[in-house]
């Protein structure tokens, strides 16, 4: 048989990242290309004695179906949690609970986009998001990001001159994968450039709990008084990634037919896991739990940046320093006489994975000087390990 | 801010029955509109001492991000479940977990049309589907049931004359909404005709377990010697549906691309629910749970019927015997003086719910003079007073 695969689907490709992973599987090679959570960050104790409780009290409530729209009890605790403290949300949103954030993007995309269709996102970005805009044929247009966020006037172009923009992606804070944030006076103008252009945001916060240092920015959703930001949260990275929950919370009418298109694709999110992290952020101390994540990750991440200070940065290889999430961006030199992908390569034939920076441009064949490492994932041992290897090979090949 | 909607969702509407559920929650209605598990169906103490084993001795595993394809104890488990008792599965095609079978629907459409291509359905079919269907613009074309399967002239006919047919989907076994059950020839007939048109079959068999009566006839997927046959199978009729667990096995080129798709929808589906799912197969004895099952369903389905020949036969409205499954489909008379519509309107203002028939067409503006009872989740009191109602309406209405 000769299989029709829909145009759509056709060209997508699985993450190179996911490709990565296959080596990564040898125990021999350091991987530096997850993005995972730290193991010991999970509340593990917590979640045995809540789901324990749950199966024993209403067992019928979290093995029965349940409603498109969420849990109503953790629907609204993450509405009140995102208002008080992110001032998110206002009367003419709603809150979906989704099967992890990927589905908000996912949801959104399929319900504002039409075949052909241009999204504005951060050149690199997150390379499941690209994925999930690709797979229902939209156009990708990058912007270049600076160290405080995407360049503006580039943003502008391209609302300018792009066909069919119906909304700009954004990671505002310690983005995958570069790391950066963008600064309060960015946030404000690509508001304002979205309002003028008439076109919506996306807004991807999976990280936003994870900052080691410097002060919150507020949300772009906290300034939305027109109605044009979908914003998109997560409990992977505070949670569990594996329970997959995330939200979205925006405009009511687009949130309405997100709902539709939910229950078409997988009808409700898994009843467990959403009455466990309910009853998680209810019943725990649930900002003493973030301190303690934050500290795990401070730690983490200070290390990781100490190693590349020593090892890489001294054979020319430059990063930018991160305020919170769980990756750095590396640099090769312009000089460098190996290519990035060439470096990569040999890392992987020297046991370590890092993930080549063109896996996260909207054009893979785009040439990219940059490097993805994930510190999170990794033990400190293998973390050493792993970047005195990057060092000894930059010392040789650049 | 004016949405733009896409083309595909714009038309879409929440499924009717979800509808009616607004009715069905007032405590003093009778709901026969559902088509949840009989609630003493869940294994719930095997799941709570499983769950509890699991966070104790391999918490990080059911907490931490997992790979798209799904758990492999599980995949390979239900491989060798439905490859030694169905015949289901050959050396071409891969196995998928989903994130419950409502997702096969999602990823096998997505992955194998393009907007405006057609799909082949039964007439009435599942609501849901239908919903996940439309939302990639696909056409409906429905072809009428008779009490052995589709009919089989109308379908040739369609594959003739219809533009751009990707595939058939049926739900071979216990249909819902119209509780018939496929027989052996019109299978064997349907595979062929779909062979000799090159278009798919989507089998989706929700239901396939719990047969109360009769022999089992052999799946579609079990004749596939072509690779045209795409399996949906489902876990929340036989374990739980809050869990969300499906699968998909079909062609290897199909699903690889349906995974590259699942993984920018939802990453992969909770991991919790796979292990558990795994373990209840592998620890239990799963034959003796579904016996039981059955046992339980066939309780409640002669009961409804015995109900139905008593209050709703003597009164004009017919039936058809069903072998398995959770749904009865009820008519009422040509010469009926008051229309479906007005029936079921009738009934929920005397506080009994069903789903009007019209619900379940390709297009809903159609007549029909059918409605859909479900016999699982009302309770044996909840049952007699329902159909009683439904009766006593009968016999002046009609």
């Amino acid at each position: 048989m000769e299989y029709v695969i829909s145009e759509k689907v056709k060209t997508l490709k699985p993450s190179a990242i996911r490709e990565i992973f296959k080596y990564a599987a040898d125990p021999s090679v350091v991987s530096l290309s997850a993005g995972n959570p730290a193991p010991e960050a999970f509340p593990v104790k917590e979640i045995e004695k809540i789901s324990a409780d749950i199966l024993a009290t209403e067992p019928v409530a979290a093995l029965q179906y349940s409603v498109t729209e969420g849990y109503p009890l953790l629907r609204k605790k993450v509405w009140d949690y995102m208002q008080s403290k992110y001032s998110v949300g206002s009367d003419d949103d709603d809150i979906l609970i989704t099967s992890g954030a990927q589905q908000v993007m996912d949801l959104f995309t399929k319900t504002v986009c039409n075949e052909g269709d241009t999204v504005i996102c951060e050149a690199p970005s997150f390379i499941g998001s690209l994925n999930s805009f690709r797979s229902y044929n939209c156009r990708l247009c990058g912007i270049p990001v600076e160290s405080d966020g995407m360049n503006i006037e580039a943003l502008e172009n391209a609302l300018k001159n792009e066909k069919n923009v119906r909304f700009i992606y954004i990671i505002a804070n310690f983005q995958n994968p570069s790391g950066i944030t963008t600064s309060f006076e960015k946030r404000k103008a690509i508001y304002e450039l979205a309002k003028k252009y008439s076109v919506m945001i996306l807004e991807d916060n999976p990280y936003g709990e994870l900052r080691i240092s410097g002060e919150d920015v507020p949300c772009i959703k906290s300034l939305d008084t027109d109605g044009i930001v979908m914003y998109a949260g997560s409990f992977s990275k505070v949670l569990s990634p594996g329970m997959r929950i995330g939200f979205a919370i925006g405009p009511k009418t687009v949130l309405q037919k997100m709902i539709v298109c939910k229950q078409g694709e997988d009808v409700h999110t898994n009843s467990w896991a959403q009455m466990v992290a309910y009853r998680f952020m209810n019943e725990y101390d649930y900002e003493a739990h973030l301190r303690k994540l934050r500290e795990i990750y401070r730690k983490k991440a200070d290390f990781c940046m100490e190693l590349l200070d020593t090892y890489l940065v001294p054979n020319g290889i430059t990063y930018e320093k991160i305020q919170g999430g769980l990756f750095i961006w590396c640099s090769l030199p312009e000089n460098s006489r190996i290519s990035m992908g060439e470096f990569c390569k040999q890392a992987v034939l020297n046991k370590v994975c890092v993930v080549p920076g063109n896996a996260f441009l909207t054009n893979e064949e785009e040439q990219s000087r940059a490097f993805r490492i994930n510190f999170s994932t990794p033990t400190d041992e293998q973390l050493e390990k792993g970047i005195k290897i990057l060092g000894r090979l930059a010392s040789e090949l650049i």
